[in-house]
């Protein structure tokens, strides 16, 4: 397929606005799906045809996420360039900039996605809380962490993580050793005793309208979201904490289109910033069935400026459950037509080749009251073959 | 653009399936939208690059919907051929199905959308009600039907109409000639005084089963649908009644996909059949904001005799407004962000060019009424320069 580029003249009449998003995963895929209701023409840099956002329709240039002339070329045919991950060098968008180019995240608010340790020491240096944690230089710095807040500790590479890549939970010395040998920069914190996580998830526009999603409960197990409902099963008091700490978190950064902060709520109740996301997240996916305007159709609206649409719930509650790949490719594709016979869900494919623990797809359900939501959603996951453990 | 064909041991880890759709006007464009969620590669025949579907990023065939070659060409790609309108040969289709290739809706069915006298003669040979009509095979038919109904009446071609072309009130015999004088197959009908204009909206398997939405409540002005609100504002006597017509006309043929029944409430309280649709249809517009299950997703689902999503309403109510375009091409697109402003509305583009009178869009919003729903909806539809009268 090659990427299909109307003229200027007939892009105002048949297109509201061209958005360039670099990555082609399954948020620009969903992306996709909002640009289609707003008369976006969506852009993506794909590495191949095969890619979930190109299977859907994005029109798309090739090029790897640090493939500069082909971000040039992209950002030429579009009003911004926007991300549907972040491992984007910060130094081509810096370059866009310069160049009178508008970009979403702003490279100096993408870094608190990037670096870990810059984010950390950022919000510690705000006096928001944070897990304790320290940089790693040496096995001395670990040594002393390790002797303070105990064994084990959590090791987290200060880049290029996600997904529960890059964390790594270690019981000794030796283990530690055996990660940090690895390379490259890490930070150690201490392995807190949760009882939750959470997600406050923003949409804001670089002129500084903010609208706050409700409060979101995710359930990670290996650093992989696997499940979410909305609104958290929490009490006002704790609510109301968790807002105001992820607020305070985004405004740290001069950050616009959705940012979503991860926060740990401990066992003994205290919140905890985790780390951030510059782009629409996992943790907002029910927002398209469960809110008035979906994470996807408020990041468009953000990205180009435009005014943001409401953030409410709808319906009383919502849930989502990921779809992880089975050893067997193809299990989750066989599957779906018995997998649709729990009629209340709502099953989203993201056009991924299965593969053992990868993220292929969702479903979300919603119901009147998050519990019920829930088991709507495992429910029909459990058909699709999905590993829930 | 070139359409794009995977090949087939890659489909089958890519997509779940493939729906060939004659037609890529907007049906066709909020299918491709449905089509993304379920992972469904779906290619549209389309007559160039800038139709509505395509635009949207549906895979696509060049082709009219009468070119028997290229329809055959797409068939082949596909598991099932259906339509996003009915001005499909019958015998295009039939060669299909001959050739062992699945359509949806049958040929027979599509009959009872494609030919209004047909399906008038159907109705009222099952007793089912409909207003009072006649076939017009010259001008003695037409005096002796007035002079029993009275002046004025509706002369309404027996196919080939739609948004109100082929549909015309005549007052006197004069009038009406010039109208026959156009030649094609006429029937006449009373002009019924009505209360409110309903649809019975189904989705429904080839194998058997069927889901009914909630009754939608229409305004049609010229044959346009211009707003619509679900629940109906009906008694719940009415509702039943209205649901058990729609249903019983629905059960008249061998239909499956989604069927629109278009009912007339008279102002004396009669429930009146209108007309078909053989498709996803203006009414149910509402319904990927509004039900647990769009009509374009159970559609999908229906055509692939994939078991179908919950119909219900997951919303107190929602309501639609139809943009049709102004004088002035580009007002709609250009006024989009300032219509934005009304964060409780969503607004859909179809991507086509503005012609006065033309529907470009439309705009759905969700409330805890129906009359509050609508005036949101309405709003923001004025903002887009909306011809609202």
């Amino acid at each position: 397929m090659v990427a299909s580029h109307t003229s200027d003249i007939e892009s105002l009449e048949l297109f509201s606005a061209a958005v360039g998003m670099i990555g082609a995963g399954q948020l620009a895929r969903m992306t996709q799906r909002a640009a289609i209701d707003l008369g976006i023409r969506l852009e993506v840099l794909a590495v191949d045809e095969h890619a979930p956002a190109v299977l859907a329709g994005a029109s798309w240039t090739r090029g790897r996420p640090d493939d500069r002339k082909a971000i040039f070329d992209l950002a030429e045919r579009c009003d911004v360039i926007t991300l549907d991950h972040e491992l984007v060098p910060g130094d081509v968008l810096a370059e866009l900039i310069a160049h009178g180019i508008r970009v979403i995240p702003e490279p100096s608010a993408l870094m608190m996605a990037q670096d870990k340790l810059f984010a950390r020491r950022a919000l510690a240096n705000a006096g928001l809380p944070t897990p304790p944690f320290a940089e790693v230089r040496n096995s001395a710095d670990l040594t002393a962490f390790a002797s303070s807040h105990g064994w084990p500790v959590v090791l987290k590479a200060a880049t290029a993580g996600y997904d529960g890549r890059g964390v790594e939970i270690v019981g000794s010395m030796s283990d530690a050793e055996a990660v940090l040998s690895r390379g490259g920069v890490w930070l150690v914190e201490e392995l807190v005793d949760l009882r939750m996580e959470l997600s406050v998830l923003v949409a804001k526009r670089s002129s500084g309208d903010l609208a706050t999603y409700p409060l979101i409960e995710t359930v990670q197990i290996d650093g992989i979201c696997r499940e979410l409902v909305m609104p958290a099963r929490v009490d006002p008091k704790l609510e109301s904490e968790a807002i105001a700490v992820g607020l305070a978190a985004v405004a740290l950064g001069e950050v616009s289109g959705i940012v979503a902060v991860e926060l740990f709520v401990t066992s003994d109740g205290r919140v905890l910033v985790n780390e951030f996301a510059m782009r629409p997240h996992n943790s907002g996916h029910a927002t398209f069935e469960g809110c008035v305007t979906s994470q996807f159709h408020n990041h468009l609206r953000a990205v180009l400026d435009w005014p943001l649409g409401d953030t409410d719930l709808k319906v009383p509650a919502v849930a989502m459950v990921n779809l992880l790949g089975s050893d067997i490719p193809g299990t989750a594709m066989a599957s779906l037509p018995v997998a649709l016979e729990d009629g209340a869900a709502s099953v989203h494919l993201y056009g991924k080749p299965e593969r053992s623990g990868r993220k292929i797809g969702h479903v979300t359900a919603v119901a009147d009251t998050t519990d019920e939501a829930l088991a709507i959603a495992r429910r029909t996951a459990r058909r699709m073959g999905g590993s829930l453990d």
